[in-house]
């Protein structure tokens, strides 16, 4: 198969969600339109073989979890899905693993109602680029720099599963939704928070997805909030299966870590939001832990 | 430099074509507002390293040269620049290449008038992925698929020049945008042939950007739309210090080829379009050149 014949392919796989749209992917360009009186978030990420997934890793998991690793930003700022381009650097035209990439992307897609409208195939070491977009109604955007001293610190969910996947090892091992143990299940296949997100509209000042860690992800809304924050480690919902470490420095578990003004944190359960408080926001900078300054940990590229 | 600091450096140089939408670089997402009354055109190209550029070329020239390759897919859409996210993967912390491919992305950024509003940077293989995305009033796209027999075949500019320089090697020899000879600047700053695609909308039946060959290019406007063509080698504008072979099947030109229908094609003078007509559109499938068919060559990957 050549380029052009591996992209008819997929485009073939991807049915229903690449539909819907003014011009879908086979075009210079696919053709949308953004909703009336909203705003279009928009954001890059690129999953890399042995960086981001193992590349041994079965294709279906590593489609559904690219698509839904990038929809995570949008459920961190408040953004209803849009639609997702998907560039595929693939080494060799592998078509089984294209055909099952292209599946997993869909099914992703179709649980995450978001439209595949392009894309780009290059022969290259195996990397997946993601370009995610999605709506908010204008200025309703979630952002990461509206946290104030005294709002509550929150996250969804549990953390650490998808550290603990990581640290038993065995990911290669994994050939289908159906077979994913639990933690593996949390790292392949996490869920996007994008109900909580649309929710915590004009109710979270500040808002991230913990993909490089807890502790990390929340230094990024302390830094662009200039503010800090106190945590107490008997709060952090540790997963089933992890450790406080995985749970604190962990990354890709795509919980949201999200602050509320203290007036409306009683709004919350009202608002279906599961999440659990695991400190405040004060004013001097940096995280505490149990009274202890800590250093946002987590994962950084060319740390050295 | 770890990759929060290599971002913060990258987003300081780019400067002005940050700014100036609703949420820029720094959040999980960008925000930006669509035109009233526009569809939105989005496209997303992948360019690794010693597939689509020497990995020696200086970072300046290839952060240029990604922009322009990839708002040029806005040019054969007929839609005015918008935004672009990049996506970066490098094999190491290098600050000095960093540096200097966001003063290329930025210059290109300036001169196409597109914002940079975000992007991603990873450890891995070299690579760069832009996502670009324009605007176009509602139902006006130029589309592969509207090309009807009669309609003239026409190509802007002249082509070969990128391919000729390929060929020639010796594209790493350059440092820096005032050190390149005619060729070497045609494959490192072509030029988005944006105001030709604005001029087109209402005009052109089919058009598409020529980054693969301009048989191959053709062939996919000629399969979108179900017809064929008829072209004479002696129409086609070859470059200076190219051959009819480079301008045939050489990729990287970044001219546009569009058709029109017979009737319109004397308005192309008043609306500014530099383009030489070279054959005609035709019921046949396939594609002739002086009587005798072709088969598409031209770039593919995995071709085999």
């Amino acid at each position: 198969m050549n380029e052009f014949q591996l992209i008819d392919m997929m485009v073939a796989e991807l049915g229903d969600v690449a539909r819907g749209v003014v011009l879908g992917p086979g075009d210079d360009g696919a053709v949308t339109q953004v909703p009336e009186g909203c705003e279009l978030v928009s954001s890059i990420d690129a999953l890399l073989a042995d960086v981001h997934f193992p590349s041994a890793a079965a294709p279906w998991l590593v489609g559904y979890r690219a698509i839904m690793v990038s929809v995570s930003d949008l459920a961190a700022m408040g953004a209803e899905p849009g639609f997702v381009l998907v560039a595929l650097n693939l080494p060799q035209a592998l078509e089984t693993w294209a055909r099952e990439f292209a599946k997993g992307i869909a099914e992703a897609a179709k649980k995450a109602a978001i439209k595949i409208v392009g894309g780009n195939v290059s022969a290259g070491p195996l990397c997946i680029t993601v370009s995610v977009h999605g709506y908010v109604p204008t200025s309703q955007a979630l952002t990461r720099s509206g946290a104030q001293p005294g709002d509550a610190v929150f996250v969804t969910g549990s953390l650490g599963a998808a550290a603990a996947a990581v640290c038993e090892g065995g990911l290669v091992d994994f050939r289908s939704a159906e077979e994913l143990s639990g933690p593996a299940r949390r790292y392949f296949m996490p869920e996007a928070r994008l109900q909580a997100g649309l929710a915590l509209r004009g109710i979270a000042s500040g808002a991230i997805d913990i993909s490089d860690g807890l502790l990390q992800d929340l230094s990024h809304i302390c830094v662009a909030s200039g503010v800090g924050a106190q945590l107490a480690t008997v709060d952090v919902p540790v997963a089933d299966g992890a450790n406080l470490d995985q749970a604190l420095n962990g990354g890709d578990d795509y919980e949201l870590c999200f602050t509320v003004p203290a007036q409306l944190v009683d709004h919350l359960p009202a608002l279906g939001v599961a999440a659990t408080q695991i400190g405040l926001v004060v004013t001097k900078s940096g995280i505490e832990l149990d009274g202890e300054p800590v250093s946002g940990a987590g994962y950084r590229h060319f740390q050295g």
